[in-house]
Formats: structure tokens, C-alpha cells, sequence
């Protein structure tokens, strides 16, 4: 039976220390309520850091690469999916999530928030950048969530499930 | 030769009056520019305003389509390409445009301009939407641009080709 | 760490009797092996019968869906990807699978086989149609393997994994 | 309105001299008939052929290509759509086209094949390759035409539309 897939989206190179530790927690406490990790599966920024702490929770983990083989893939993924669709997978990325979770901001990151508000997908943001909060719920203000730590996040995700 | 292609993008069934308006003059001076139009492809909203407008300019227009056959398809796209891919073809709308013109906004058009950013293409925005004028400033300070007429918009393509 | 991923692919609605009795057997086998299974996902043909055998081995089943929802997912599929891109998701399943073996012969199944030997991958012939084993071992000598049973499969995905 | 849009596949690097005659006189034909040329848009084997032949008969080139810039574009492409999806681009490739011609055999050219009958288009066989014939007929007889010439690939192409 189908496994419960939480995303976690965010910057790969420029994400910051902050979303660094949060993706952590995040990929942490998603693998101890026995959802699935899924993330674009890069061995960078935030796909990366949640990936190694779900594997530390002792999750599963499924990463939709951009590319078609293994060069760059985040060491912590179990599952690779490889779609060779560059950033065009973001679309796959948050329609196979039951709740997608924005860790920081960036233009990656915002394809798949107005991707994920455009599949009628719920969204988390977990980010202090106040733009972004404010553009995107008032993009979609019965589909946006704003949280301030991991543990709001997951509480979210609980009462959206 | 490859011809120019200049991509504008825009919301469908939730487009503006003022939108549609802007769009349809867009395709129009695109086309006496001798580039041609890309959209969505869509009969509604943005994509269709702007197709018209081109016709209107003898320009030629193309469109992406987010399903496998002609339901929906905008009567006035020249030459129509069908991806299947839903949402996720707004990836390529970006990616075989020289510019994009984001005309009014919404979950979709926020997907476009984001993946046209991280794509490192230059987007136009034609709204009065200050919300998402910060946002994607400063997402990207130096690719986007803000305009607010059609004439500026047209004027901005040029500089930026 | 990522795991091994074997890729079953074969008809839907169309499957022969015997192509279902070797996907169950197959997806069994695999599943004893420790290797993930993937599929195309559907409640249908080889890739139901696959997931059903992968599940009755105590394995994990990936799903990769044409589609944006669960309308018509394998209730033995663990972890689906949505893809919504009809079939442009048979490129996924192939570049996703570390061996790709065809099990019946189909329209789709026939394009799964193209797409994995264009991507450089083993792909193994599980069907007694003669005219597939002919043509696409012409296309690809080097990289096609027909085989007659499933433990013969299993060896096979042995010796090139 | 929308152009009628005819599909010319075939190998790249690999293609046959006659494959590569076959090709550049189709797209003049094909030009000739008013109809828009739809290729995978590389600048190599049938691809670059057929835009040539279409460009000296003045016609409209569409190239469909597997990655997100202009390396490697034929110069004879009109419209360039950049997909970055690689050979899932094929899958837009035929159901783009009205109808769809083979000129050559590959393993790419297979893939489309293969997605053209999977998207329920007519196909044009004209190669003199006997195994493909017997495998795609056999695959899906009502739909597959085998032609042994350019000016019979017309004839069938005009009788399907």
C-alpha cells in the first residue's frame, strides 16, 4: 500500500545555515512518523541535509534527480529516480508528495511552491524570507502554510494529512 | 535560421480585463517585430489574447499545450506542439523563449517565471502585482525587469536581445 | 545508500496469461533478492501482477504513474511518482532502473525497450514473440538478452548487475 | 489556425546515405504540400536532412530538441523547442505530428515509433529494414504503412489526412 511522501524542497548551493539544520530536522522527524522522505536528490543544500537526517531517523528516502545517472546524487538517497527533465522534474517532484515543505527560498524552490499551489497541493513554508510569505499566500492564501520551526512543520503536515 | 521567439506568459480562466488587454497588444507589436509568439496555447485568458494579437500583426504563433490533442487549443496558434505533460511543460515554454513576458499573475505564471529564472532567462514582468515585483527582484535581481506598459515591454526585449 | 532497482515492464490491459504468471514470479524474485522493484505503477497487466509478486516476496515497489493522482495506481505499489506525463514517463522508468526486463510485448512495452537501449541500458527479452527478439536484438546486439524463464531472468540481471 | 504538422524521425549520427537522400527529399515534399516539418532538430543524420530539404522548398521547420540551448541545432530549424527532457522529448515529437514518417531504424527512431503507436498516430514506414516492418506491423497493423519511396510517403500521408 501506497507510503505516506513528504517533500522537502529547498535550495542545493546557496541554501543557508538555517535551512541546512532545519532540513536536517525536518528529514529527521519525517522518517520517525514512518512518511517517506522525497526531495530532488541532489548531494547538495537542502535535498541533502534532509535526506541525511531521515536516513538518521531511519527513513526511506527518494530523490528525483535531474539527470540520467548518478553523478551528484546526495549519498543518502535510497531511491533514485532518474528523469533526465533538468528542472522540469520539479513538477514531478511535488505532485508525487502528499505535502511539499519549502526549506528557504530560491528560484528552484519557487518553481515547485507555484507548481505544487498550481497541482492543488498543499504547501509549508518553512523560511523567514517575508517576500516570499507574503507573495505566495496571496497567490494561494487557502494553500499556504507559514510555520517557524521543524516541529510547527510537522505538526502542519499531521493536521493537513 | 532560428527565429526569435518571445514567450508571454499569463494566467488563463483568472486573467484580468487589463491583462488580456495588455496580452493582445503584446502579440501584436511581437509580431510587426517579425518574432515570433510563444504561449501555452490555450484558448482562454492570457495565451489566447495574445495568439489573436498576433494574428492580427500577421505574426506566427506557437503553443505549447499541456495535453496530447486540440480540445482547448487556442484557434489563432499557427503551430501547436503537444507535450502531454501538464504543468510541467512550462518548463519548455520558458526554455525555447529568447524572453519572457509575464503578463498578469498566478500559480502558473509564478511556475514560469521561476523555472525561466533558474534557467537563467531574462523575464519581463507586466503586472501591477507589487508583491510579486519584490518577490522575484529579489530573487533575481538582475534578470528580472519590471515594465509598466507594453510599449516599455517591447522596448525592453529589444535591449535585452 | 541507493538500492538496486530492476525494472518490469510489460502490457497493461493487453498482457497475456503467461506474461502475468512470469511478472508475479519475477517480482517475487526480485523482491527475495533485495532489490527494489519498478513498474509503470498501474492496477493492470504485468506491471499489477509484478507488484504483486514483489509484495508477496516482502519487497519494495516503486510506482512511476502516466498520470497526477492515484486513479488507477497498483494498491502494491509502496512508493508512487506522479509524473502526469503519459507516456514520456516510459523514459523515466528505464533510466530509473539498473536492468530493464521486458515481460509480453506491447506498443508501450516495445517504446520502454527503444528508450532503455537509446540510454544505454541492459534490457532483457522475458516473451516468446519472435519478431521483438529479432528486431531489437538487430537495433542493439550488444546490449539485448532473450530469455525463456524467470529464473533464467534473474541469472541474467545477476551476470550484468 | 493550426498547420497540418508531419513528422520525419529518424537516426542521427548513425543514419544510411539513402536514409539521409530519403529524408532532405521529404522534407521538399513535405514543404511543397504547405504542411510544417517536425524533426528532433539536431544538426545530424535525417534530422538535419529533412530541414534542409524543407528549407530549399520553403517550407516551416519545427525542431523538438533534447536539450536546453542551441548546440548542436540544425541551422535548417525555423522554431527551436528547447525540452531539456532528452529522448522523453520523443513522446512530443510524435504527438506533434500529424502524421508520422520513419526514414531509417535506430533504437531513437524505434522509441518514436513505438510512442506514435502507444499516442494512437498513423505511421509511415520507409525503410528497407525487414525486420522493423514485420515487428511495428505486427505491433499494430491497422496503423503501420510500409512505403518504399518519398513520393509513395506523400501519397499515404495525404490519403491518412
Amino acid at each position: 500500500m501506497r507510503k505516506i511522501v513528504v517533500g522537502v524542497m529547498g535550495p542545493g548551493e546557496k541554501a543557508k545555515e538555517n535551512d541546512l539544520r532545519n532540513a536536517y530536522e525536518l528529514g529527521q522527524l519525517i522518517a520517525q512518523q514512518g512518511w517517506a522522505l522525497l526531495t530532488g536528490g541532489r548531494n547538495v543544500g537542502v535535498m541533502d541535509a534532509a535526506n541525511k537526517g531521515a536516513k538518521a531517523g531511519n527513513g526511506l528516502t527518494v530523490g528525483i534527480l535531474p539527470n540520467d545517472n548518478q553523478d551528484g546524487i546526495s549519498q543518502a538517497v535510497d531511491i533514485a529516480i532518474f528523469t533526465d527533465m533538468g528542472n522540469a522534474r520539479n513538477n514531478i517532484n511535488v505532485l508525487s508528495s502528499d505535502v511539499v515543505i519549502a526549506c528557504g527560498m530560491g528560484a528552484g524552490t519557487a518553481s515547485e511552491i507555484a507548481l505544487a499551489l498550481k497541482g492543488k497541493k498543499k504547501v509549508i513554508l518553512l523560511t523567514d524570507d517575508k517576500e516570499s510569505q507574503v507573495f505566495f499566500q496571496k497567490i494561494s492564501p487557502e494553500s499556504v502554510y507559514v510555520v517557524d520551526n521543524v516541529v510547527h512543520a510537522i505538526a502542519t503536515i499531521k493536521a493537513i494529512l
